[in-house]
């Protein structure tokens, strides 16, 4: 069926097409440069912290407190000597040519050290974010529902772990986490965005927290929310300043809103309604709604009518 | 590069900062206690009911007749062991203390073989939700491509699945099922939502169907909307009241519509625009739409002009 | 625990009721028919043409020049001979009875070199997207991070690998590539769907963009934006007519707004609001924005304060 001679050839002749192109377009070619953290090896890591920090409930078994300590201590050093070699890739990746290579060792090691010395900071905040996520949906039948099979625990567990490397600055590793969060539950939160404890997003996709959003204690988003950026006609010019908008204490957020600026602030205690769309600061206790919608019965039957035959 | 001595004391410190937060932060810890479903068996499981639901589709290679029966018969029984399995880990999970885990085997087992007697009727409401598909979307080339590449299928056939499950009380793992089929295609469909034949949601990606909505027959709904909740502030005080909407028949809502409320009624045979926000019961045959919108010409040129040059 | 005889005989019957409805409920068996593409190959493929398009970003260690072309040909030779066994069963699924198998597997062979030899010019295209990803995003460290981490990249490589599928009029393998995306980006781009260079969506999940939608250069999206059909109520009627609509140069649609109908046309360097709806063309350099929205400052307390005790 096949002229494996032909085949052959064409072979040859598509890859130097394609080696052609690889020196013709630049800039989407990673060829002789440094490694880049290993995306696979990222969420192999991210899912082994998200069981140091939930014990039991990510692992097939329920761990017995007899195993705790050799099981804990097993998984940390995994972790640490896997998540040092990736923020090893990244330091290198951004750092100028001279950095000797044992001095990017070590700094990689003792930030490592440093981020998995928080993870009990982390734990208290994810404590308070369940909580809020089991109080706040009648839905939930039980606190472990929540952890076991709501995407916004992962999301969020995800966030606050990859914050803290974003704080420590190192490159690229915050984002291919929360990019991998965001694939798996459709929720978009950036590693830069602070968030206050007592977090809750309900259903989750579509929602997006920018870089630079503040968001206080004890705010609850839905589906589809955005706290963007007004307008990035400025591009890259923009960085660094904040372009996404304050959240005080207690604001509730509905479905599929929008909430642009980085000078716009929702103040403690507000409701924002489905679907507006807000550019502009709000005081304490507001309560945002759109506009009427019309409402036209018509006396004709459905249009669907005729399609559909039962 | 590393100092190995240095590295063994951190980790011992570090397991044991985590090992006082397991004590001290209470609430996300799963320990000591009964096993819980696995989410990974779920998934495999899931995937094997979908492969009975749809013969020959969820394959590597068509089935044929000939192999059919000992094919089916060799999946229903792993199936019915490894279910039974997980459902005895959900109910042990809720289960008195006093219960004999004999009782609890039985109870699973009987449960387990009930929830496979019925997967003949959801065979014949995904049928129904095929067709709805195929017919309702000029872009469908025929329903082999519905079934294979359509992520609403999935969506649909797991919901139908997991209410079945919802019904007999079983815990834990409804949810757990749909919230694999809402990570895999962005559709969040509760197990508790009693959905009508012939329904359709096209593209679906943040799509959201509440525990309470009650959904008529030939309904169909797009990306992005919302049938949820009027307010949670309540929280688990709502835990069993009706707080998600009616939809009746022949009903369409377009994208990002989001409708409230446990006494909202869509009346048979009505529209819902994009992104209107509902949260009032409208009579049959209603067309809801968004208020105008302002269209405003500029005379100067496109701000991105500047920042793009071809 | 568990009485085997009875399992045995009971899951019998299952099968035996489930073969009686697979006799009895046709349209979503397939049995006896011929092979379909699989979707598990299907994905490696896809993943396969991602290295080869991106050289050094998909692979786990970066690709140095001397091995580049060993490493390309071995890719090409692999992806040629999976993708045609692909395309052949998509053909033979398709084709009249009579077609002899031979002339399948030439036609096969044939259509997969042709679609090969095109990747140097979705390079070409994807150069352009990536700098517009970079140029537009100021939460953006460097192109490294848009190409390693933003699910934008993956969802229109994928697109324009499955629209030169499309074009050659292959069935069902152009779908499955881009379900494939859609459920691991939540971004929901039509393999029909005509899109111009300098391309971006960010964030990206729920947006859509549908089978006849056109779409300049340098336009940008955002999250739950739908470019969709005005109404679908025609079903298979409609199909082959445009139904989705025009985007002209350098227009911006922000976060959940929905442009409807294969007429409607969005002039050159217009911004469209979020949550907009729009069923209706637009001159060049419009800002269409939604209706104001209403502010009311409660002064009672946020009623969450009851719920919540810190």
């Amino acid at each position: 069926m096949r002229d494996n001679l032909g085949v052959n050839l064409t072979v040859t002749e598509l890859t130097e097409q394609l080696i052609a192109s690889y020196a013709r377009v630049g800039g989407i070619n990673h060829l002789d440069g440094k490694n880049l953290p290993s995306k696979t090896a990222m969420a192999s890591i991210t899912v082994d912290l998200l069981r140091v920090l939930f014990p039991g409930y990510f692992d097939e078994k329920s761990i017995h407190s007899s195993q705790l300590k050799v099981e804990i201590a097993g998984l940390m050093d995994s972790i640490l000597s896997r998540l040092a070699d990736e923020v090893y890739k990244s330091l290198e990746y951004a750092a100028p040519e001279k950095t000797e290579k044992s001095d990017t060792g070590r700094l990689a090691h003792s930030l490592t050290l440093d981020f998995l010395s928080n993870l009990p900071r982390v734990r208290d905040l994810l404590q308070t974010d369940t909580e809020a996520a089991f109080q706040g949906d009648p839905a939930a039948l039980s606190k472990e529902e929540v952890i076991v099979a709501y995407p916004f625990v992962e999301a969020i567990a995800v966030q606050r772990l990859a914050h803290l490397l974003y704080l420590q600055k190192i490159p690229l590793i915050p984002r291919i986490m929360t990019e991998w969060a965001h694939g798996r539950t459709g929720i978009d939160l950036h590693p830069g965005a602070r968030i206050g404890s007592h977090f809750f997003i309900d259903h989750g996709t579509g929602t997006v927290v920018g870089e630079t959003a503040v968001i206080g204690r004890h705010v609850r988003l839905y589906q589809g929310v955005g706290l963007v950026a007004r307008s990035l006609a400025g591009g890259q010019a923009l960085k660094g300043q904040k372009r996404h908008p304050t959240i005080e204490d207690r604001v509730t957020i509905y479905a599929n809103a929008t909430i642009v600026g980085g000078e716009t602030v929702v103040g403690t205690g507000s409701t924002i309604g489905a679907s507006v769309f807000l550019d502009q600061s709000v005081p304490p206790y507001s309560l945002v709604t759109p506009e009427k919608i019309q409402i036209k019965v018509t006396s004709k039957q459905n249009k669907f009518k005729a399609d559909f035959q039962i």
